[in-house]
């Protein structure tokens, strides 16, 4: 190891690989920043960290995707940032740079073997064995759940710093969460776990069906892919809304349907009032199995709706157990879309440390 | 540390403090009995380990029950099955001997702050600290809320060998549950993680009110007081049913109203009917949020009630996703009433351990 690491300042990359983009930084000296970050945190949490990369790429996933193709290419941009932060001083030689990767797909093991990815049409994939093999061991490889990669970096450096137990949860097309248990990430007997956005709000005849072959998933109701298909749906059908007015000669989103309900639209604030305690429940039973310090909220739909989050924060008051509030504080994702690649990357780093 | 402790054969005493009942046991070899079975553990989870121990004692909590004459009659009975223990050969002089507690109490830090209980009367009492202090720096000590006793009692020898991630559920009085996140126990923030009891399966106007002040919540159906309240009341109200004949002359119990669901009577399929279904779903959705590979079901209703068990995992099988239903067993609860003392035993030998 290098001294650089030996001091907490070494280089480590993080990637996210969705089912649009691939993304790639370089960082330094994460974990020394995580670890200042933690050490400073008050009880509520700590001002997020705004940590610039070293060197840092972006493409679109694109065709060909196959795993061969995706492996060359990724291995390929990895020595690229290596080569960026050796020339820049970023990094020595001989340096061991820990590579950590958020992928979007159902994850089989702790080595990286992917067990499904629609967005990437990969079904029993071995990405971790083949991308360590092109990476050899001067960079150790540590493959996650993309939800779970962006809920460590909120956890390290965001918005869940200085917190042991966190639960975040980010509402965009679907519901995903993350769960750090006493400063560890928890990923189930078979990395599924964080399932929040399948647990069941109803079970009635009506009950919403979901892609999931379920019904009454909290997703099928408040999923962004739901949710717009049922706004776009009802005021295609006649309801009567500011929200068409204030998109305008645009698609209507999520988003004008949040004004529209702030500015007192009956039939906004009638969706919202409906929508906003099947989250509340979602996030108040979870709050009740898990008694996290932190409740982070994230992802496209949430970061839009300022109107709804309010709304659901009221009926999480009574939905979750007062023990369970007591302890907690809530705060919006504060790294945006950086939050994969900080989180892959210092997951990488401390799956590599000794111990 | 003695040669026995050396060589994983060493003493460790565990005690269950409850509302009604003190018990103390001393045990021989836990740590290296627990290893043995992990080890042997196949997917399904092994046999549970029958743990005599070389010294036990059970008595009333009765009167007075305040904090000092339950610290000084605690530390009594820990003395005298040590020396029993060392009488039979069972303890080096100079053996070091953790103490394990498991309480019916909400705990407010790691040192076993006792924040409330009502079954002692207790409020705000620094338990952990006088009994250390009493018992000294031979006898480490580790106090945990009961309910997680008994779940790591389970984890370690009981129905749930072999699994890194588990949530026991205990359907009794009330409603409780024990999670272990990859080989260790989740305590939470406020150590007040796995409050089944009070997620909530229900948010119209009719939700069930709970004695925890919220509405809906699981326990307010399922658990054994507001279950048996509610049987009486309707049977006392001349509903028709079996469970009745059945009771005779004695109370009519859950286990009465089981039998008669089991023998087609209609009252009572009806109601389990009625209930499995609020338990599934609390169940399938925390199945969802933490994806274990074992679900212990226990306590006094689910032990007498195999009918409402099998309605509750055919219900089950809807109410949870698919991907977290693939890794899981289920097993009913293994060790009884001795689940909480093993625990309590197996927390304290592993917290005294270095490292």
């Amino acid at each position: 190891m290098s001294r650089d690491a030996a001091a907490g300042a070494a280089l480590a990359i993080g990637i996210d690989l969705g089912g649009t983009s691939l993304r790639l930084a370089a960082y330094r000296g994460l974990e020394a920043a995580a670890g200042a970050a933690a050490a400073a945190a008050g009880p509520g949490g700590a001002p997020p960290v705004a940590l610039t990369p070293v060197a840092h790429h972006r493409e679109p996933v694109g065709e060909p995707r196959d795993p061969d193709t995706m492996v060359a290419r990724i291995a390929d941009h990895v020595a690229r940032l290596v080569d960026a932060a050796r020339a820049a001083g970023d990094a020595d030689d001989d340096a061991v740079v820990p590579v950590g990767l958020g992928i979007a797909a159902m994850l089989r093991d702790h080595r990286g073997t992917v067990a499904n990815s629609p967005h990437l049409r990969w079904r029993d994939v071995d990405l971790g064995a083949r991308l360590a093999a092109r990476l050899g061991p001067r960079h150790p490889l540590a493959i996650h759940n993309d939800v779970n990669a962006i809920t460590y970096g909120e956890y390290g450096l965001g918005a869940a710093v200085g917190a042991r137990d966190v639960l975040a949860v980010y509402v965009g097309t679907g519901i995903g969460a993350g769960l750090i248990v006493d400063g560890r990430l928890a990923e189930g007997a078979s990395h599924c776990a964080g399932e929040l956005g399948h647990v069941k709000v109803a079970w009635d005849a009506g009950a919403a069906p979901c892609a999931c072959g379920g019904r009454g998933c909290v997703e099928a109701y408040v999923g962004g892919s739901y949710l717009l298909r049922r706004i776009r749906g009802e005021l295609a059908g006649g309801a009567p809304s500011l929200a068409r007015d204030l998109a305008g000669a645009a698609p209507v989103t999520v988003a004008h349907v949040d004004d529209a309900a702030g500015r007192g639209d009956r039939w906004a604030l009638e969706l919202w009032q409906e929508l906003a305690p099947l989250l509340a429940i979602a996030l108040g039973n979870a709050l009740a199995l898990l008694n996290p310090a932190r409740l982070v909220l994230g992802g496209g739909v949430l970061s839009r709706t300022p109107v709804l989050v309010e709304l659901t924060l009221a009926a999480l008051e009574i939905a979750a157990p007062a023990a369970a509030l007591e302890p907690l504080t809530i705060a919006p994702a504060a790294l945006g879309d950086d939050a994969g690649l900080v989180g892959a990357a210092l997951l990488a780093t401390r799956d590599a440390r000794p111990g």
